[in-house]
Parts: structure tokens; C-alpha cells; sequence
């Protein structure tokens, strides 16, 4: 998507140990006519797939869901991001791995609100290991929904998580791959 | 706000010690065509305020965020939580108890994204004891920006949020207002 790699150029900031902060439209401050084209694009690349539901997870995909589910006319359910012991019975729930932050947490999502038969579109910000998106792809078929496709905004695609989520036959469309970050600043794109 | 009052009555659950779950709709899954008319709803309240930022804090208060700053055409900053013991030389911060968690915790803006000459729209989906609006408020004044209003989507009435803030003076919508809620489910609205 060429409005958001023009973006990424230039409000995007390389950090040492392949950091990318886009904090000043995506993930802090958000520029909402830019999600807005954003929905428009997921819309257009998945508007074939039936989806009935968006599945997202907190904090920084849900202004990325609502504006997408809106193109789409379906709801939007988020994650939550819990490291209480006791999972109560009525959520689905999944372990994942934080090397940002260096945890664990569960993920999880009431029983109430994702079911059998529905075609779920999951969305997030950033991919990088796929630990997230893993979670959230076993949350829906936990439920035994359907994963229609992943939707992700900024692929970092010298990372593993975009090779092990297509390998495993999961459509995913990532808007922006990033191949490379020089120390110098320079962002390379697929 | 009519059509909100009515989603509540139908959807909203009340449970033991005035807990009222409205996760069907608002803050876990979301029905984006109602927040869209809640953006259509505080634009119509706020439109003359000068708006040039919207202020929310993470999660639950994105997706409402989102929709209203897209009838403003201004950005969304949300604050973000956290309980790191150093807090960085960029951030604004605050402390905000919650009594939900039974935690204290600090939310944090960077400095970069709110400024003096600023005229802030805050936007929560709950008020009930007021501590996180409270903090919000804090965070723009710390910025030397101004807090044009506040806007909430449901304010518990029997809790002291809501007076706390309009006698300090700040100008607080809320779209609904339970006063009272029974045991037996029954929601009354002021």
C-alpha cells in the first residue's frame, strides 16, 4: 500500500535492534483518516471472503479493527491480555510469547462472542515472530470458527512469523513488508 | 443519546455490587455502527469546542476514540498504562487507582504528542469514581494544553465521577447516565 510505505518514510524512526516506531500515526498517536484508507485497502483484498467477525487484540489493532470492520459491516472483538492465574471456564484462551517485553501472557476472548461457522478476519499492527498472531489464530479455531485470512499493517519480513503463518496455509495480507533496516535510518520494502 | 439507552436496557447486563457488563457491544466485542453514531453524537455536542486532538486511555476507550476524532478530522493520542518503576524523561504521567483491579498504576503520553495551544477532547467508555478522567485531565494540563471537555459514553450517576468533574469546571457529556441499577437487572437512567 503506497500511501503507507510514503508514511512509514517519513514519520517512521529506526531504532538499533531492528526497532520501528511509528508511534506518531499507528500505535500512540493515531492518524485516523490514514486507518480509514487502510480499512478501505483490507476491505478491498478480503471483501471476498464471507468474513463476519474481526478479531483483534489490544491495545494498539483495535483502532485498526473498528475502522475496518467498518468497510466490512461486522463487529469487531479484541483480545485481552491477562496474566491472572485462575482462566475463568467461560473465555478461550492461548499462551503467547512477548519478546518485546519479555513475558508470557494469556490471551483471551468470551466463549459469548466468537462460535462455530463464523469466517473471522484476524487484524493487528505489526507482525514480526507471529507469537500474537499464533494466539489469535488458535483462539478462533478453539472456538471452531474459521480463520479467513490475517490483515496486518507492518510485516517486519526479516523476522520468521510471516514464513510460518503462510507455510501454514493462512491468507495473510500484510500492507507493508519491510525486508530491511539500515543503522542509518533506511527503510527497504518488499 | 436515545438509541444508546435502548442498547443498554437490551443488551446490557447487570450483576452484583452495580457491575454493569456491556462487553456484547462496547468494550470487548464492538458494534462499530453504534460507535459511529456516538462519533456523530459528541461531534454534535463538541463541534464548536476547537477541537485539534482526541485523548483516550488503553483499551476499551480506542474504538470510541477512533470513530468520534474521524467527525473531527483531528488525531487520537490514548495514554497508555503502565506500572514500569522508571518512567521515561519523555512522558507525561500520571497515577490513576483503580479500584476495579485494586491497583495503582500510571498512564503516560509522550511529551511529543501533546502540546501548549492544544484543545483536548477526552473520551472514555466508563465514569464511575473518576480517577482514570481525573488523570487524563492531569496529563493535558501538565502538557499546558487545554481540556475542551470530557466525553463519556456510560456514567455510573450513584458514583461521584461525574460531580467531582463538572464542579471543577470542566465541561462533561455523558450519552447516558444509570442512576440507579437493581438486582433484578432493572436500569434506571436520569
Amino acid at each position: 500500500m503506497q500511501l503507507l510505505k510514503e508514511r512509514i518514510l517519513k514519520d517512521g524512526k529506526v531504532f538499533p535492534g531492528n526497532i520501528l516506531k511509528v508511534d506518531s500515526f499507528l500505535n500512540h498517536q493515531i492518524d485516523v483518516d490514514l486507518l480509514d484508507r487502510i480499512g478501505d485497502e483490507f476491505y478491498r483484498r478480503f471483501a471476498d471472503e464471507g468474513i463476519t467477525k474481526i478479531l483483534t487484540i489490544e491495545a494498539s489493532g483495535i483502532g485498526i479493527a473498528c475502522e475496518t470492520a467498518r468497510k466490512f459491516s461486522v463487529p469487531v472483538l479484541f483480545a485481552k491480555k491477562t496474566q491472572t492465574k485462575n482462566i475463568a471456564a467461560d473465555v478461550y484462551t492461548a499462551k503467547v510469547e512477548s519478546f518485546t517485553h519479555g513475558k508470557v501472557y494469556d490471551i483471551i476472548v468470551s466463549k459469548e462472542f466468537l462460535h462455530k461457522g463464523e469466517r473471522v478476519l484476524i487484524i493487528d499492527d505489526f507482525l514480526a515472530k507471529g507469537q500474537a498472531l499464533i494466539g489469535l489464530i488458535e483462539l478462533v479455531r478453539s472456538a471452531g470458527a474459521e480463520v479467513a485470512g490475517c490483515g496486518i499493517v507492518i510485516e517486519k519480513g526479516f523476522q520468521e512469523g510471516g514464513e510460518l503463518i503462510r507455510r501454514s496455509g493462512v491468507r495473510l495480507e500484510s500492507l507493508a513488508i519491510v525486508d530491511s533496516m539500515g543503522d542509518n535510518g533506511n527503510i527497504i520494502f518488499r
